[in-house]
């Protein structure tokens, strides 16, 4: 049975990387002694292990330990023999990109539905989707396809932001951005807020966290979702 | 001789479309009754019929009569005989996937090489660069490359925004996006700020409107170009 936590964010404002997300992570996490972390979205450029030792640092505090996929010779191995699995952000391009060239993209989504437990943070969380084609992120790397995991059957938007009413800039809206998917595409986009996640548990997806979730579907008027909300029906 | 003027925006806050542009537009165009426009962007998924009929008003003002490229049965015979070619703002990944699948990519960069006059404003002004990688666009949908026009020896960040000190968002900033492309990317970064704009005559480029313009290369700090700047030296 699958068993998700989707986050918007890994940290919200003032707090520390995935504080606020440790309690249900704890939970989530309960049958694991280390979990294999995927770097490969490398926010800011950071390095693989870099990236790992932050990591390490934050589910320290759980009493989990870390080890980066890059650590393995093997990443399809290193995948399939997970007790449990964190995709952090980063850059999308370069994570999807990166999946496909190490040829685990198809590995992931197959192991983690076979129930190992997942948790992606804003680009982890974007590939968890239908297609990363509602990601925020520069282009910065040409991947071989826009595809990604399929673990829930519609799309995501992180780090959702509202139209800033005060603003004289004169660039799209994110709303106006998913307006402009949907022209082309039929996949509901829901845009997830800093401090929402997605908890999911088999079929089931639950909107977590204080803020509602705003959901956009092609030739409809966007909704807003109740924290707390069941969004299963959402395909 | 080349001639383009490469704008961030096609309209500043509280004004109308182009109408910042006007003046210097009867001049870049003096040459040309009507202008060959490429409506292939479709900001929030417009029709190119919709679209086209609002540039047309637009360049009324001006005394030019205004035919999409979307109306020719070939459009590489249309941009080889255009007086004078504009390119409009929308989505940038739909542009450059429309410019290849229609086959005018490269005939676009060469008649334009030659000297016919070029407007681009915001993804019609990113495709002048070397390539799409460092636009704001959503990847609505999968183009055969990130390579664009190369017109210019730089790429552009249109619609360039500062970080908000204020803000208590956590997604990344654009010049942390800028970093990312960095990390993986030699090519130098133009951030252009709504209202301002190229004017590219030959070989030299200069930076028009009243702002200043942020430069970011590979391992180098940021450095702010004072508008009336010659960028020729970027490369």
């Amino acid at each position: 049975m699958k068993k998700l936590i989707i986050a918007s964010t890994s940290t919200i404002h003032g707090g520390t990387y995935l504080d606020y997300l440790l309690p249900a992570l704890e939970v989530h996490f309960k049958t694991c002694n280390e979990l294999l972390f995927i770097p490969y979205a490398r926010p800011g450029g950071i390095s693989h292990d870099d990236y790992t030792v932050n990591v390490r640092a934050a589910f320290a505090k759980i009493n989990k330990s870390v080890k980066g996929l890059h650590e393995f010779a093997d990443p399809i191995t290193a995948i399939q023999n997970a007790e449990g699995i964190f995709t952090g952000g980063g850059n999308t391009f370069l994570l999807v990109t990166q999946l496909y060239e190490n040829k685990v993209m198809e590995i992931l989504a197959e192991t983690v539905k076979k129930g190992t437990p997942y948790l992606g943070s804003s680009a982890g969380s974007n590939i968890t989707g239908i297609s990363m084609q509602t990601t925020n992120d520069m282009p910065i790397i040409y991947p071989p396809s826009f595809t990604t995991l399929g673990l829930i059957p519609f799309n995501l938007n992180p780090h959702y932001l509202d139209p800033d009413l005060q603003s004289k800039h004169m660039g799209e809206t994110r709303e106006t951005r998913i307006k402009e998917f949907h022209a082309f595409n039929s996949t509901p986009v829901l845009g997830l807020r800093e401090g929402s996640w997605l908890e999911v548990t088999g079929e089931t997806i639950i909107l977590k966290g204080e803020l509602s979730a705003r959901l956009f579907r092609q030739n409809q008027t966007p909704e807003e979702l109740a924290a707390g909300s069941d969004l299963s029906w959402i395909k």
